[in-house]
């Protein structure tokens, strides 16, 4: 791995490509790899982008990536395709997508399926996005469909996140109300070429005037069209807007220190679930379960004698190795 | 408690409910709530109905609920409403439902939020329908819009899922096909007195071939119709037909026994993250957490010593009650 490390500070697009596997994965490098990258971490703006399948967001996604670029500056996206999990394969997977990016080197595009991560979609999504960010990227850009409670999560990571709305059938404020509404941290109306683009931002507009009173920071609603470009630097105007909002608050800073905590947390409960996972399968352990599963013993009582066993058999080795080192 | 319990074994339909609101509302008393009414879990026979909104499952559950009742069985219903977390309200909450059940002691009906869930939907409606179950009902019927993960994971509780589609536009095969197709024990094909149903049945049917090797239980597709109530005593005796496959191929003792092991495991961790919780605001614990989000500590390294250290406490605490009690 160090090997593929030192192609990846190089910057090695492939050598990027191979880390996210490692981590995508959950190979047995992993734990190593996120301590060896976590330094270089923390530089990336993390913007989150989701919408109804069909709102036309990889597009928009391409041509917000085009304008970052005039800019000089660098971009990874991470695509997340849902999956079904009987056929496996990609459904939105139009990868035949961002052609005009194929050639330069500062801009870097994975697809992620939702069924393969293994530690939960968020948690890989996160994880990978920590590979792009160590990597040197100036501006991460996650693509998800706000369908599921999983993609909802995804955002979270976001420091910026844009809803992509469209005149489209179907698509109307009431179908999508629930729960994606209130992540957004600006309002895309794309294909507004389309009619009915003027009666959807006027929604927003009206459901925003709603929440006046509530919040400090009104999303602003954009338009725009992946066809003709119109709108797209306005997008991003808006979005570098509420990066500054966010760090002239200390609210980016709050965030990042929160993230930071919660992380360690989800380090330890994953540790913990995987001490569990190691003892499950034999011993006293999985002689709890049988017994629960034969409705012997209730799984209330079970759970308090597994749990007791683990931290009894972990104290053990940690005393030991005390010993050990003394 | 004990009084509300006495009324509850009783069979008051008002004790069920303000029990269900311990659960629901994670109140103190509620895991030796849980643990008392343990021993009479496990009798019913869980349902669960998902699919699109405005697919009519309400209405079918409703016509299916009468059809049980004739037989003489009683029926549990438990709701899943999406709910917004800016409105806090029920989006798709419609109570006014099911009126011809409400004089019915044989019928209990409750709907849940998706996002007042505490603990995770999937884990609190497990344990409101253990709850139910323990009550006596022969029958739950979870019902839920097929929607998110966290709907989707709500699903794996039943023993057996109907999906329910309708020929209304919108509601293609495609657009439903990310993971709710491959739940489908049964496929109710709603509302078949509109045009486009049989084109809807034979999508299904289609889809279905296709997976004719892989599969041991070919899910039967019913047309149905609130309205006229065709199909509906159809639907019932398809979905008794897989209650008998499962039993008859020892699936159904199996996967309970699954179940009960994978309870146990999920208390433990559970139990985990209530002693790590009791310890991030102060001490040890907090101090590692503060310094990750300083950026002194890598949150990997953070992870393990907070792990040690509560191993470490726990251990102790153990050690202590093990002389007491000596």
């Amino acid at each position: 791995m160090q090997e593929m490390l030192k192609r990846f500070w190089a910057g090695e697009q492939r050598a990027l490509a191979r880390l996210i596997s490692v981590v995508e994965n959950e190979m047995p490098e992993k734990d190593e790899l996120l301590r060896q990258l976590y330094p270089r971490t923390g530089n990336a703006y993390i913007l989150g982008v989701t919408g109804s399948p069909g709102a036309g967001k990889s597009s928009l996604v391409d041509r917000l990536t085009s304008v970052i670029r005039e800019k000089g500056e660098t971009v990874g996206i991470v695509a997340i395709d849902p999956t079904s999990p009987f056929s496996g394969g990609a459904l939105l997977g139009d990868r035949i997508r961002m052609q005009e990016h194929t050639l330069d080197k500062g801009v870097f595009i994975r697809s992620m399926g939702t069924r393969g991560s293994l530690g939960g979609l968020a948690k890989t999504t996160k994880e990978v996005v920590k590979v792009v960010d160590a990597f040197g990227m100036d501006w991460v850009i996650i693509e998800t469909v706000g369908v599921g409670q999983a993609e909802m999560d995804v955002m979270y990571i976001a420091d910026t996140t844009v809803v992509v709305l469209t005149p489209g059938a179907g698509d109307s404020i009431q179908t999508i109300k629930a729960g994606i509404m209130e992540i957004a941290d600006v309002f895309a109306v794309n294909k507004c070429d389309l009619p009915g683009a003027d009666k959807v931002a006027t929604e927003v507009e009206m459901m925003l005037d709603l929440q006046r009173d509530q919040v400090k920071w009104r999303p602003p609603v954009v338009k725009t069209s992946s066809v003709s470009r119109e709108g797209v630097a306005d997008l991003l105007a808006d979005v570098e807007k509420h990066r500054d909002y966010l760090q002239d608050n200390g609210v980016f800073a709050e965030r990042r220190q929160q993230r930071l905590r919660n992380e360690a947390l989800e380090i330890v409960n994953y540790q913990w679930q995987r001490l569990v996972r190691r003892q499950m399968s034999y011993g006293k352990v999985n002689e709890l379960l049988n017994s629960v599963a034969a409705r012997e013993t209730d799984p209330y009582s079970a759970a308090a004698s597994i749990m007791e066993w683990i931290i009894e058999q972990s104290g053990l080795k940690k005393n030991d190795q005390v010993s050990l080192s003394q």
